[in-house]
């Protein structure tokens, strides 16, 4: 299988992941070293850009729910995202290449080889998406923002199994923790009912936690796999890939709307600002693979999910549940021994 | 103050204590010599006694609501556990002395330096029990529930302050993820009332969480005071002090409902039966004390709490919720770090 082979290269030579890899070893203080502390800013600065532009992201959708009904095709949309996260890629590159000049690592040509392993995260999670349109017969949606926190679980069990990477026991408590943190922090009266899906919504909701967790770990193989290769290059290809699935998805199930109606019916000032945002925010995604990886990520949009709440009491008189604080607690406890756990390893 | 007196005692020569910190630098393999497993396996069985009585304490309340209305006097029924606690008490002493002989550690007989202490705690119950009377005015009664788990955090805290013993990093993750767990678990529908709770209603209930702690740390300082004294003896006088204060307690608020009506007035066998089972569960919290601690308490009683619910399922057709299987799983990990987290300290 695909991802065997990616493996199979990391073993022979990744320098991203020796250097993560030999640290393991150390002494606490060598993390201080020159190169190491470029590296830990950076995952800070992707981590913290991710944090921010997902909680706004979940601002942006409540805002624009007030705002009424989405009347615009969303599939339109997410080839928007798509097609304008490509352009910034090249942007970046043009950039890159008048300062640095073309070089094999930020040339934009490629192998079959290479790209070959690109499409399968976007076609993962074209399915993922299909699928989320029949899972509505068996979950209501606040029913579903419950179950998709079966993403954090899968999330870790793939990361484990496919990318051979351990977390240490401490990590994997927290790493439960954070599940039922996030679960816990999204109670409400009606929560309950979820535990009435019938067998085959639980099944669904399995697969597609499965999906988008595979997905995520299959990005994060990919953009590792050639630590050296310039970023913008992996998503230029990522991207182009993601627009091709969504091209499908528009002639799939909008195709008779956008014919009619136009391909921007609908669009408001909002629905710009969502995918701009949506755009930035896959793009801190990938910069977190490359610099940090697919933990660190579930970790930056829980928080973004607590900060969402924090914000939307002074935005749009929320208010905080019990259940709430709870979670709160249990996913910064979750946080805390996350750190520790790796230091005792 | 008289648990300075206690503490300074302590230092010059405990030897439980001493036993307990001489494990912490030792191999693992140590654990298992004849002396510890033996300390180790009296501590499990007075753990477990606990868990078991505690739990079906709980459903005896729960049963006992089903049949009707309280209708005895809950100060002379409190009177009679004390009764019965120091009866049993007695009882064990007698069978001890047939077969060791009277000596110093099992004579009945004091020094007024030794039983000065005991009625502290018997006192700090009292006060306890009378503030509850007051706290209904601002909390309903499944709002006291809730707020009843801060006595979690109240005692780990006074633990730590008081005994002077030492929770490591994780120990103490795991026990706000115990507070919190436990919390989680007893949410329902109605729980975000207890966030309207007004400032008096939680200054009390902070009061009364730290004169529980209090008591529970307070009742272990003397319980290990004088390790090698016969913990019957030690019992016999703190629940001497016991009846004392709950005959108080009579006079004060039941006297004339004692008068006309009788002192046994409206007793049912399930009375009976619950009489029973606090006296044991009181006489386990003591053993708990003597060949365990506060912290293995506080895990104790929060399991039985979870134990009680799933066994209500299948007697009383109770329904549990998603909140208390979040609640159970934080629970969960909590124990499983506070196990991993003594090795690693």
């Amino acid at each position: 299988m695909e991802y065997r082979r990616i493996k199979d290269q990391d073993k022979i030579g990744d320098p991203v992941n020796e250097d993560i890899e030999s640290l393991r070893g150390k002494p606490i203080l060598d993390v201080a070293a020159p190169y190491d502390k470029t590296k830990w800013k950076m995952k800070s600065v992707v981590t913290l850009a991710l944090t921010f532009l997902t909680s706004s992201q979940a601002i942006l959708i409540v805002w624009s729910k007030r705002a009424g009904r989405y009347e615009y095709s969303v599939t339109t949309a997410n080839f928007l995202v798509e097609a304008l996260k490509c352009a910034l890629s090249l942007v970046a590159l043009g950039r890159i290449w008048r300062t640095e000049g073309v070089t094999d690592d930020n040339r934009l040509s490629t192998t079959v080889d290479e790209v070959s392993v690109y499409p399968i995260p976007a076609a993962l999670y074209l399915v993922k998406n299909l699928l989320q349109y029949y899972i509505f017969a068996y979950v209501d949606a606040p029913g579903y923002q419950i179950l998709k926190n079966l993403n954090i679980i899968s999330t870790g069990v793939l990361y484990r199994i496919i990318l051979k990477k351990k977390l240490s026991e401490i990590q994997w408590a927290a790493f439960i923790l954070l599940c039922a943190g996030c679960t816990t922090a999204q109670l409400n009266p009606s929560s309950d009912h979820v535990l009435q899906t019938p067998f085959l919504g639980w099944m669904m909701a399995i697969v597609m936690a499965l999906l988008s967790g595979f997905a995520g770990v299959y990005t994060e193989a990919i953009i590792k796999k050639r630590p050296s290769r310039n970023i913008n290059v992996q998503n230029f290809w990522l991207y182009v890939f993601g627009m091709a699935f969504n091209l499908i998805a528009i002639l799939v199930q909008d195709f008779d709307a956008v014919v009619n109606k136009g391909f921007f019916h609908g669009y408001s000032p909002i629905t710009v600002l969502m995918i701009i945002n949506h755009a930035l925010s896959g793009i801190a995604v990938s910069m977190v693979m490359k610099y940090a990886d697919n933990i660190v990520k579930v970790y930056s949009t829980s928080v973004a999910m607590l900060l969402t709440a924090v914000v939307s009491v002074f935005l749009f008189n929320f208010h905080l549940s019990l259940a709430f604080f709870l979670g709160s607690t249990v996913v910064s406890v979750s946080i805390y021994l996350h750190s520790i756990g790796k230091l005792q390893r």
